[in-house]
């Protein structure tokens, strides 16, 4: 992960929380400096690591909202 | 990979889908025979080879889905 440059530009949500301080967070994030996307991530305490998460686009946030709300949760 | 097993419970959604037919998907999948967690995955065309993904438990897609519907998408 070294040669990763990120920069969380707006924090949108925690999802949950570990007991060990590690967070599951949404955000909008910039890799390499690039335009920023939507980033679903394991974070440790601080962002000082990242772990598995993927990105999304906003449509793709969108569909993904439509079928949660459509599930019995 | 080669050493996971996993089978697809339920197809909850498919969130978009890439040029070349990979799906990005919301499925409740059995990893190793253990109990189905939710996965939000990329998949190639008829699930053959998987990509990046994250596990979430059902208490974080309610928060996901509370923070999406507060998003102005």
């Amino acid at each position: 992960m070294a040669d990763i440059k990120y920069e969380i530009k707006e924090n949108l949500g925690v999802v949950s929380e570990s007991p060990k301080g590690w967070t599951k967070e949404l955000n909008l994030v910039s890799w390499n400096g690039r335009t920023p996307k939507y980033d679903l991530r394991d974070w440790a305490p601080n962002h000082e690591k990242m772990g598995k998460g993927i990105t999304l686009s906003a449509e793709e946030l969108k569909e993904l909202r439509d079928i949660l709300n459509d599930m019995d949760l």
